[in-house]
């Protein structure tokens, strides 16, 4: 398929985290092992942190424990037209601990697929990078 | 939003590669400076492995000059049913090196966004891991 490339806007911090909000699934990527690991998961933003629910003795709970850092990676883009945002966010990640917010999240945030999801963890974004995919015409923005 | 979980249903190799080439977006994860990243890109499928466009100069070549391991993954997941598939592979990276594999795949492979993209990488594919989001009615399969 042979098209114009399309031009790439950034976007601020504001405007990302707003988008990543505005969307359920994502995806984390994290070191496990020396090796690089991705997985789609869901999540909801609540003051500006990434929230995702997960389960105890997951690869990501070495990751969780040691308060590493990790990528977490959002979009909608137009299979067709190519359009659309990405937003990738890098951060250190930390279990939620207070049992309020952990009720709270619990209530809030539903992992859509079956098995015990009773781990919930943060993501607190250091790094955020947005960019808006927009047709040429549109120009550079 | 509260709604009965799905269920997983794990793929085989060769069905979660073919879904991986119905698609052309997915997202690379790799190490750099012992930092995770994660990048939206588009691919195609050559004979089982996954062919990129990069640029010299990205966050990439490091990794892909030391042939190290990167995580790919694609998914088509419906927003609001959830239902879907999700495939994630784990291999080595390298350049492609034959004059007419890249003339092939330039041909073949456009990067959505402007800039040259003049650096082709192909992962080969180690691990693949695929599964299908299906509704509880369906059953474990």
């Amino acid at each position: 398929m042979t098209r114009e490339p399309l031009g790439v806007r950034p976007l601020s911090r504001s405007e990302s985290l707003r988008l990543l909000g505005s969307v359920s699934l994502g995806r984390i990527a994290f070191t496990h092992n020396a090796v690089p690991v991705i997985r789609p998961v869901n999540h909801l933003l609540d003051g500006g942190n990434i929230i995702v629910r997960t389960h105890h003795g997951s690869m990501l709970t070495p990751v969780v424990r040691d308060g590493a850092a990790v990528a977490y990676e959002a979009d909608e883009i137009d299979p067709h037209r190519h359009v659309g945002w990405s937003v990738i966010v890098t951060g250190r990640v930390g279990p939620v601990t207070s049992p309020d917010d952990i009720a709270r999240f619990k209530e809030r945030l539903h992992s859509w697929v079956e098995g015990e999801k009773d781990f919930i963890i943060r993501i607190e974004p250091a790094f955020v990078t947005g960019l808006r995919l927009v047709s040429p015409s549109e120009g550079p923005g």
